[in-house]
């Protein structure tokens, strides 16, 4: 199927993908009376005495921008915040058809860190929560942590984190199917951009111990500057390679238990996977172009392989993470979303994969089933309470 | 009925009273391929090539921004972007209903002119026109100005041009009830707020010749400069009042033909509209409590009263423009809207009150006409078609 053609043709048809509507009746005098004016005025007079009204009155708790100044938009680019508009009508869609939660795109003219920090905290009352999508790193790294630390609802660049706790699901299962202890594993990541970062990082948290970070110029290595590419180079160097290994892909690839590729597509070969250790796992995320195709991988002797994409197995979707992760933020109003809601959203969704049902080709759930976002936004509405953040 | 308590209890049982959904179908593998990736990058490229395809593939064409910042909310006053949040989603929904316009709520945390031009210049991709609310006079005149200037899209401060429309369509019918011609009445005004010299211009734009406004400080003179509060009174001195006549109110409304007032409530009694020219007309649109009860204007020989209220005939009400206003300028693309569809509007407005149809109590459509914004949006079309700015 041409899905552009198709998408194109959807598109022009319906103007679009998102439509504001009513919750309440407009029907007669009175309707209008209490939607607006006269009897709106007393839902503004509470929340002006208590501001946390307007998670009593007014739409705003259940309310996800989806924010973008399309930097590093899907695998085109920097194509700016106009033309970064259908993804970010897209996500809405997604939000809620997924979570239930009301999500509006919010395309950027602006690309400049300070104007987008001050614009997102100018429009921030409309807002349960920021969705920060498709922004490049390392700018991302920046713009997440000023919001995160200025405003008290929760901010979430998915492309990071809604990522990081996928991958961390669907290794968790791969590893339950092969009998390895995760934390145990050497794991060699090529692909040091957003996704990669977080990704490292939630492995860390989740005590992972040997991750070789590889870029274009070889394994990240603390003692070897020559191998930094910038300060996030820099610090990540200090938490992975505990051996301070040199060296190429392949170096890191030799008895990984492990890859991560979130970097272009055909880099790895089977002879890479064949010197792999035993039941070797290769997440190659590169979208729409694996680092390895799977028929290749499992040729090499990969146990499993998971990919971006949906007509493969085991589909590393970000959708089965971020609906239940504002699900569950917003239910319990936590003021942010932390590392802890992250690894319980992502043991949340490794458990919807019964033992009965863990195989090669399904570690992960499919990213149409419904069930995940509540399952998800439980476990994380849990971890909010239970690290001190939920507010009701 | 208690309004209040009947609203308060509407918005807390709805959570607020909009709702995001999707246009497109989301039951599988090939929904989700062609409304997200990998489909969705074909428009996004399509844009990114020509920026005016965000018309053809995206919501923006039919989405307003409903902005505020929340510093002169109803008659409430200075309460915040946060706490007019349920006002924006009241219009964001009127918006729906009437004109088919989907509109987003945007309640800004800023009330500084600079940062709430720059946040809605770097929020405008998503947007096809920008309805300001609710702001201030007289810094809504200049935060209007610049983002009409360095806006692209249509930006219309409801509270000034659309209150104006609907009070000149009004005027016409009053007017042509009691066979007078409305550019050589002499009308006093009261309010010299946004909507006040809105409707003054609008008056002055339309040909009337004698309007008197009248402030605190009395009838405001191009020779006496004490009767300027502002530079916004200076101007206006200029073009009204050309006897240069001083005095209060009362002296203002002796002999004149037309009262409108934007100002407080029980400011007019039956005395001062005996003084006035036969066959009267009285706006006395201050809200919820009018300048004079319609009995009360009756009893001195009023021929006409209109007000703010749905509960007395004659209901000035934006809802009767601004959806069509909108409705016309997307239907042709229009660069802004100017001061030509603003007077189609009116026309078109007083239009739909047929001769046999006109009456005391019948001057202008009532508020829940579903047919009003479609002809009105048929009027403003064609009017930014004659003007020029139409862009399809």
């Amino acid at each position: 199927m041409d899905f552009g053609k198709m998408s194109l043709e959807l598109h022009e048809k319906m103007r679009g993908k998102i439509e504001v509507i009513s919750k309440v009746n407009l029907a007669d005098r009175v309707d209008l009376s209490l939607a607006y004016t006269p009897g709106v005025a007393e839902p503004c007079k509470k929340i002006a005495e208590n501001p946390d009204d307007a998670y009593k009155y007014t739409s705003k708790g259940n309310l996800v921008a989806v924010v973008s100044d399309g930097s590093a938009v899907l695998g085109i680019g920097n194509i700016g915040g106009q033309a970064s508009m259908p993804v970010m009508e897209g996500k809405a869609v997604l939000f809620k058809k997924f979570g239930g939660i009301d999500a509006f795109p919010i395309c950027l003219d602006t690309q400049d860190d300070e104007e987008i920090i001050n614009t997102v905290k100018n429009i921030a009352p409309s807002f349960g929560g920021i969705n920060l999508e498709d922004i490049k790193a390392p700018r991302c790294f920046y713009i997440e942590e000023r919001l995160k630390k200025e405003l008290d609802i929760p901010v979430f660049h998915d492309d990071q984190h809604g990522t990081a706790v996928c991958v961390l699901a669907g290794l968790m299962n791969a590893c339950r199917l092969v009998k390895k202890d995760l934390t145990s594993c050497r794991i060699a990541m090529l692909g040091v951009g957003a996704a990669g970062i977080a990704i490292c990082k939630i492995l860390l948290n989740y005590g992972v111990k040997e991750i070789l970070l590889v870029d274009r110029k070889g394994i990240i290595s603390k003692g070897h500057p020559e191998t930094w590419k910038s300060e996030v180079h820099k610090e990540m160097a200090k938490q992975t390679n505990p051996n301070e290994e040199t060296g190429t892909l392949q170096d890191a690839l030799r008895n990984a238990d492990i890859f991560i590729g979130v970097s272009g597509p055909n880099v790895i070969s089977k002879e890479m996977v064949a010197s792999m250790n035993k039941n070797a796992i290769l997440f190659a995320l590169a979208n729409p172009n694996p680092e390895i195709l799977p028929d290749e991988a499992k040729a090499g002797g990969a146990a499993v392989i998971a990919t971006g994409r949906s007509d493969f197995p085991n589909q590393i979707n970000n959708v089965l993470v971020f609906p239940g992760i504002f699900k569950g933020a917003f239910a319990v109003r936590a003021s942010e979303i932390n590392e802890e809601m992250k690894l319980a959203a992502a043991k949340a969704l490794a458990s919807l994969v019964s033992d009965g049902e863990l195989h090669n080709d399904y570690v992960i759930p499919s990213a149409l089933n419904l069930a995940v976002a509540n399952v998800v936004a439980q476990a994380v509405a849990e971890a909010a309470r239970k690290s001190g953040i939920a507010r009701i």
